[in-house]
């Protein structure tokens, strides 16, 4: 579940090592690409966090930002 | 199923579509790095094709290419 | 240099090292999925051998091709 | 210049777009699985922050931090 709070979505994925965990972030890259539309997000280890909101818009949440988790979701 | 002829272990690799193939592959170029040890590989979209031989013993097979043939199935 | 034969477009990039070419591909990867155009490339080591044609067209080369190889060519 | 405080060893890394900071990324996975050794970082755009310490020996700062950096910089 993606959680809007402080004018961003935020959710936390969760792996079952780095080698998995940085796989996704590939496929996460090459979507924030197709969209023209990138992330924040930090790893460590196997846990991935990623929050997203539309700077262009002055920094709040965005149709552009549901449509990039909506896809990053279907990856999983 | 890695098949061994002609001094190579080869097998090919199907995935949902490209990203998820692109995926497979950065966690398989992890494992070479860590191995030491590089394949030849080639991929068209969904498809990954895996070949595996030692170099520096003239080109067979040896445990070096059953290492990283096991590791790799792991990740599947 | 592109080289067009067998109505394919032909390109052989050489790297420092295994890392080099694996981060160039990654490049790749993401521009073949901004385009919705995949190559056919293999990787040996620090080469990177890239395809290019037009499945849908008849597996000819097509001004899809030449757009993917001046993205590609960008990159270095 | 790594920066090392609060038991951290502290970096930012500039790119010239998102696809060359996340081609670095893939380097510093690849270097982080070959360490066995991984780091927390964010990445924005064309931006990437990395803190590395040592769980291990109780989050602070050791001699296997300081190798991944000289492994990451030797990558610039």
């Amino acid at each position: 579940m993606w959680k809007e709070e402080n004018n961003t979505l935020y959710k936390r994925f969760q792996f079952k090592d780095f080698s998995e965990a940085f796989a996704f972030m590939t496929r996460v890259a090459i979507l924030a690409e197709k969209h023209d539309h990138h992330p924040k997000w930090t790893n460590v280890w196997n846990t991935v966090e990623i929050w997203l909101n539309t700077h262009d818009a002055g920094n709040i949440v965005t149709s552009k930002d549901h449509a990039l988790a909506n896809d990053i979701d279907a990856l999983i």
